[in-house]
């Protein structure tokens, strides 16, 4: 079965108090986009965030003092980058305070409750279309030992961000032993391919998916720091 | 643009010796599906190992004589679990050394140098049909922070693995400034929505992609150890 990505244009400037599900369903109904059951739809935190209120002067406090606020702890430093931990438990850059796609001036944080955030959208479209969709809220993340950014889902209502096949067989039918697949992130990372950085595409529509099992939030992805082998840097429990 | 993501089916059970662009064409031909330039293929590291003879018995050395052996750098150790640095840079579980969908008592490694595999596959489908693809092969790596699965590239040809959109502008007409785009990864991960692990799908097609900038391999995403924020572990310079 084909998969299809599809980008949502003409998403205007979110301001605060917007509400994302209308912003979406405007922006789908001028496209003559119809969502179908099944589809899952992609938001970034960039939307999400600046909707929430989450949009905040840079000064007096500065970047700086805003990544401080918004770090659990700090997992690696070099320079300027801070790779931080999130309230949520999330590492990246700068515990995910970011200026791209913002206007001057002004930082977003990230959403105080990301797979919240994703589960008032699905119910919003639940209840005024009837259809039955997934949403992933995505950010762009560095990875350790890999250059370049993907996105990766930190909010996920309405499907299984991690999809366990333990106990599965593969092709040979041998027994799968250690293969829990990342679902939300491969949905987030593909949405990529429509949604570029510099394009203001902030909403894109996956379609075609098959997505077994009940739903699981974008909070079952982060590592709990006793399986986390790579744990080190200043502050928090060893 | 919607982009399409297409599983190739039909995929007969690989053996050594075995040239992956004849498998691809066949199976092609048998799906009624036409290459068209702009086209990325996807192919897994299962397929090309097993064609380039990097299938290898079990005994007598065991699966931790083989990960000793693909192993440049020990990046991490817990129990059984050994996330390690390969000669090609790539840090992974047990430096790609893999059990699922080979038969019973066998083993890949990863392909010697899969920007190179790529690369042949790449001429190859241009030579044979004039069709000017681009070419992934993926693996699937675990993640330091976050759990599950989802595939990377390990090869690419034909498409820049790195897109660097710094000095770009973003919507709001702010200069990026540390935006690499890591497009292949985005593929990579894209391809696992439609090449489940237990599916045996081990090849797929993206359609759609806009591709600019010249091609550049899937070893430009290993981050050099200058880089490297996290560089702990045994063995290797520090």
């Amino acid at each position: 079965v084909v998969v299809q990505l599809i980008p949502v244009e003409g998403i205007p400037e979110v301001r605060p108090g917007d509400d994302p599900t209308r912003i979406l369903l405007n922006a789908l109904a001028a496209s003559a986009i119809a969502l179908q059951n099944g589809d899952v739809v992609i938001v970034t935190q960039k939307v999400v965030s600046k909707a929430e209120g989450r949009l905040v002067p840079e000064l007096p406090v500065g970047k700086a003092g805003w990544v401080t606020q918004e770090t659990r702890r700090i997992v690696a430093r070099r320079g300027d980058t801070v790779i931080a931990e999130t309230a949520h438990g999330l590492v990246c850059a700068n515990a995910g305070v970011d200026a791209s796609n913002v206007r001057e001036g002004f930082l977003t944080l990230l959403p105080k409750d990301p797979d919240e955030s994703a589960e008032r959208i699905r119910a919003e479209v639940q209840r005024q279309l009837g259809v039955a969709v997934g949403v992933v809220i995505t950010d762009t993340f560095g990875r350790a030992w890999r250059r370049g950014l993907v996105n990766v889902a930190i909010g996920c209502a309405g499907l299984p961000a991690l999809v366990d096949l333990r106990g599965t067989r593969d092709a040979q039918g041998r027994v799968l032993e250690a293969t829990v697949v990342a679902l939300a992130d491969e949905i987030a990372a593909a949405s990529g391919l429509v949604m570029g950085k510099a394009d203001g595409v902030p909403m894109a529509i996956v379609r075609g998916l098959r997505m077994g099992g009940p739903p699981t939030p974008a909070g079952a992805m982060v590592r709990p720091a006793g399986e986390d082998l790579f744990r080190t840097g200043e502050g928090g429990e060893p």
